[in-house]
Formats: structure tokens, sequence, C-alpha cells
């Protein structure tokens, strides 16, 4: 296979790829943002470039003016590199924007923690807790093993009838009660209607700064994360960004259009290395070790949540329009390849069908519309837009 | 590291060992059988060899006579190969009654079938289950999504009000469900106190002969392990073999403390083994999938179950005694390496305490004793022995 070389400017970033290949794939390949509604397919004409040197060919198009051909424009979709390319991404086309968004956003949502402290009428009821035990020791007369000695510490506490033990903590368990003297940290996550004991670990982890959680808005354009800390429900510090899904398609259809035809791999890995990106800024900014992040909230619409999960949202788009599952179950975040404790959860919010999904959900629980006396209308205004009246 | 190469007689088999190693442990990595109770402390005497040539150096011992030693006996435990060696294994060192055992259990756990059918008193209620489903076809009056479907319909003919699904088998639904044209089979797990939804497959796979179970004691000194049909509770065919942690110690507390000394793997990896070897010839005799076969019960003292699940068991033999966990939870028989259909379960059969196993609960269950309304008693000769004393 004969290989091309392209840089693309201002940023002067080089990328090799296949002689023939878009310019608007190579630049994907190479993680360079150039806009795009249409996902590749030569409508929108948001991809505008302009040839500053080298061998292409170009599609014909309407969307640029004789003028703009002249001083070297061409849609990235349709101007394939046949050599050695040198392409200036002008502004409009570029993602500039990204980064004071970025910036805006976490300014913007840093703001709000103080009114969401005052606000809180949640229940503090975290989806993964920790709590602190001091077991007795065994003896002679009271010679439960150690698993069902747990328990009965653990039910103590919390009314939890159904619990389960994954084995690979349960064969931990005989060293960790010894090592740490019978004081331990239980991890306690409910998966559908059971907790499951995620992890034990010794002395005493339960404390404010030792459990937290992310909270992450995966938009269509833009991902937000907020830190949680679990013990307090108290939120640190917030990141956001692009959604990196943008040059596979501007809007929700298109990206269900290119997982039909690529696959949803492409779009599965952007949008789970956004997530890991946020987190790793977050937990570094705050100094917050990886391993005491143990869940993963995620809002979005049914598709985003879909492409999050791995699942096909090939039937979104198509008469009777519908989803691989409304009410996804708390998956382990690490089967998805979003980094936190390797024993950490991930939960999607329920979306309520295919074109209205959990962020709706979300916002509905958040505002609390569920709630009041009389009708109230909450509206999401996003790349798509949903309204939401009702009232208790 | 220099090698030595040992050559067991009468078979005539080579192993290479290191230099140094003694002939037990050089046998045992070559998989060839010498008696043994102590698990090599050179106490019980039982691994007699005879030494026929090569270099050894050999440790005093007591449990020989001195005309046995100028014959060439040796304890093959405490005698290491220095050189090329030649050993000869007696007949009372062998393990020739191994395969006899074999055939004569095999013969004698087949003449037990017509029996078993016939004092079923247990409800037919197998811990994972096979379900045919037609279910309906979504339009825009009923467009739920493809995974509350299928809950919407198993709901119907069972009452299982918790249900989980692994992602990996929600990412496979859409196009399963749509491949068979709606009529697929549920394959549906108990799991501590819920249901997992293990499996969907196209098609009708619910029938006679699409479901099958391996009941399977861990003894000791013998495993057995019988194959049942779980659509119609019949047991199909039953295979036996010597535990191959016999090497390790005839003893369970000599296992043990093999386990503390060279880590519980070795012990762990030979019941597997063997586990796995009777699995192997059942379903090539019966022509069974091995996809089908789908659970897995196993019965067995605390030791042998906690070996098998690969659970610390050195503090079964140290006063106050305690194990792991009496009721460990149905695993996936792929965690411990059990080659079933790898979605799976392993389940164990519940411990009374340390020394009171789950082969005494199978026993108690089976028996009936439970249920009977004068004082009964159990007994259990096994390598060792347990007696229940009870009625309901």
């Amino acid at each position: 296979m004969k290989k091309v070389r392209v840089t693309f400017y201002p940023e002067g970033e080089r990328v090799e790829a296949r002689r023939g290949a878009t310019l608007l794939e190579i630049a994907k390949e190479g993680g360079i943002f150039i806009a795009s509604i249409c996902g590749g397919d030569g409508i929108c004409g948001r991809c505008r470039v302009i040839i500053k040197g080298g061998e292409v060919e170009a599609a014909p198009t309407t969307l640029l003016t004789r003028e703009e051909i002249q001083r070297g424009y061409a849609l990235a979709c349709q101007t394939k590199a046949l050599g050695e390319v040198e392409v200036l991404i002008p502004p409009e086309t570029r993602a500039e924007g990204a980064q004071i968004l970025i910036d805006e956003d976490a300014q913007r949502f840093r703001a709000l923690y103080a009114v969401s402290e005052e606000q809180a009428f949640f229940r503090h009821d975290p989806l993964v807790k920790k709590l602190y035990l001091e077991l007795p020791r065994p003896t002679l007369q009271d010679n439960l093993a150690d698993q069902e000695r747990l328990f009965r510490e653990i039910r103590r506490y919390l009314n939890v009838p159904l619990m389960q033990m994954g084995l690979k903590v349960l064969q931990s368990l005989p060293e960790v009660v010894r090592r740490s003297d019978w004081k331990v940290t239980a991890t306690l996550g409910r998966r559908g209607g059971t907790t499951e004991l995620i992890q034990v670990e010794p002395g005493d982890r339960a404390g404010a700064g030792r459990n937290f959680g992310l909270a992450v808005d995966v938009g269509t354009s833009t991902v937000v994360a907020h830190l949680v800390d679990l013990a307090t429900s108290q939120t640190i510090d917030a990141e956001a960004c692009y959604n990196s899904q943008l040059p596979f398609g501007e809007e929700v259809t298109r990206r269900i259009i290119y997982a039909e035809r690529e696959g949803l791999k492409p779009l599965n890995e952007a949008i789970v290395s956004d997530i890991n990106n946020l987190i790793s800024a977050l937990v570094s900014r705050n100094r917050v070790e990886l391993h005491d992040v143990t869940t993963l909230v995620c809002a979005g619409n049914t598709t985003m949540l879909h492409l999050l999960l791995g699942l096909d949202p090939s039937h979104l788009r198509k008469s009777p329009y519908i989803p691989t599952a409304t009410t996804p179950p708390p998956v382990r975040a690490a089967e998805v390849g979003i980094k936190i404790n390797p024993r950490g959860l991930l939960y999607t919010m329920p979306n309520i069908g295919s074109w209205v999904g959990g962020d709706i959900t979300a916002g509905i629980l958040a505002t609390g519309l569920y709630q009041m006396e009389g009708l109230t209308m909450f509206i999401d205004i996003g790349t798509n837009g949903e309204i939401v009246l009702g009232n208790r």
C-alpha cells in the first residue's frame, strides 16, 4: 500500500496515510479536528481547507465558488491525497473554539458548586458506598467463615438482603482481613437490585476524600465531567471538552450512519477516550487516587449512551425506532475501557425512548420537575432539543 | 541450571528436571503417580521406589530395612537425582489400582441411573434453565427496546423480578433477535438471589439434549462426574478418576500444608484438570456440544471446595478453624478454568463448617434425611468420615 504524507497547518502536524484517502479521513486519523456536519458526504460544506501544495484529486462541488477554488479552497472530505500534501485549515474550519469552550465551560461549572450544594434536595445515597468495619475476631464460639463474618457486619449497618462477591475479591479476603487485624473498608455497589461487594481494603478508607464518583454529561457536541466526593456529596471540580466523535458527523443521525457503515468501534473509542482524558485531568489536578474513583454516572441522549456502551445504535434511526436497551444495567467501567478503579461501576441514566435519552431523565431528576405542583416545562437546548411538560 | 533425566519404569517414561530435585517431585512434574500420604516429608514411607541405576543422593531413613536398601529401595521424596537416573516404581507404589477403580466406579454409577430416576423426590428446577421465546416484533405501538422486550417475554413464563445481563450479551442482542426473526432461546442462571441472562441464542435450543449440567463429587481420593440433561433431569452418563492432588498428600491436612508452603495453585490446577478431563470424556462419549453444558454443581469437603475455587484453605486447619467462605457464590466456571460453555456457572454446595463440607450438605439433601420423621443416621465413609444424625 502506497503511503502519502500530509502536513496540516497552522500547527504543522504531519500525518502518514494511505494514498487516495481523503484529507478529512487523514485528519481524523491524526487526531486533527476539521469541522464536518455531514460526516464526509460532501453535503454540508463545513470542511473547507486550503491546499498549499502537493498532488490532490478533488471531486467537483457546488459548495465552493470558482474564486475560492482558484484560491486553493477544497472540501477535505472530497479531496484525496495522492502525494506529499500541505493543507491549511482556515479558522472557520478549525476547532479553536474548542479550547475556549472548554475553559469557559469549566469556569461556568466551577461557579455552580455553591448553588448545587444549597439546592441539595437529593438524599445522600451514592451508587457506590464505602463502609469501615471492625470485625470481631473469630473464636471457637464465633467461628463464622470470613465471607459470612463480613456479610454479618455489613448487615448491621445497611439493609442489604442480597449480597454478591466476585471470586477474585473472595480469594483475596482471608489475607486482607488478617493483615489489617480485621479492620477493613468494604466498597458496596448497587447492581440491578443486588449489592455487590466490589472490593475489601485494609484499614479505614471510608472518610471524605477516599471515595469519588464522576457525573458525566455525554453531549453530542461537548462532554462535561464533574468529580464528586461520594462521602460528602460535594462536587470538587469539573472539566469539559468537545466530543471527539465530531469528525464522524456533527449530528446524531450522521454518527449512526457512520457506525452502520464502519462499525461503532471508532465512535465508541472516541467517547471513551474523551471521558478518560477528562478523568485524568480531574484526578491529577485534585490529587485524587484513581483507585478511589469507584463509580461513573453518565447522562446523554440514547445514541450517545449506546455508543458509549458499545451497543448497536442502527435501529434507533429506522422505524419503529428501537433501542438495544433503555435501561442498560450497571457494568464494570473497565469493560467499556473507562479508567477508574478496575472494579468500579459505570451506570448510564435510563433512557425514556429512542430520541429522548438519559440526559432528559437526569434533567427531570435534577430540576425536581417530577416533584412540582404546577405544570412545569423543562427545555434541553442541545445539538438536538427536547421539551418536557409535566408535574408531580 | 543443570538438568538431569530420570526414566521411570515399568512404563519407561522419561522426565527432565532440575539437578537436585527429589524423585517424587520429578515424578509429579512428569505426571507420573507415586503413592504418598505425607506429601513428601519422609514420614509415611509410601513412596518406595527401586533405584536401577544412576547417581542419586538419599537422606537416611528408618522406614526402609537394611535389606531393602541393599536391594535398591529408596523413598522417592528423600532421594535427589544428580545425574541420569533409572527408577522402578514397584506395584505397591503405583497407581495401577486407579484405572481399575475408574472402570468399576463408572460401571457402578451407571447402574444407579434407573434408581435415581425412580427416587426423584426433587422438584425439577435446575440452576440454569433454557427458555424458548417467540418475541412479538416491535411496532410503532409496541416500541420497547430489545432488552426490555426480552425481559417482558421471560416474565410471562417465570417469576424473575430481578434480572441481570452482562454487557457482552447485551451488545450481541440486536443482531441475534433480528437474525433469528425474534425466535430465541434465553439461558437463565440463578446467581445469589438474582437471575442472570447468561446467553441468548437464535432459534429453539431449549428441548431435551440442548442443556446439560454436571454433578461432580470432588472427593479427596476420587472425583466422580455425572452428566445430566437439564431439560429432563435425567442422568446420561458418569465418569470417575483419582484426584490428581494425591501426590501432594493423600490426606486433607497434608494438602493444606502443601498449599501453605508452595501456594495453592498446583493443587487448584490438579483438580481443575481432573474435572476438565472427566467433562471431556463425558461430552465426547455422549456427543454433547460443550456449548450446551451450562452448569456444574460440585460437592466436596470444605478443603476440596476451597482448592477448587482457589480459596486459601490454610486457616481451616488452625484454631479456631475458619473457612474463607461456607457458602461461596455461584461463579462463572471459566473463572476457575473449568471448560464448559464460557458463560456457564459453577456452583459449589454450601459447607456446614470447616470439617463438615458441601458433600455432607449434598448427602443430607440427596438421602432426604431432612424430610424423615424418625431419627436417621447418615454416614459418609470417605478418606475422612462424617456422621449426621437427625430428622425433619
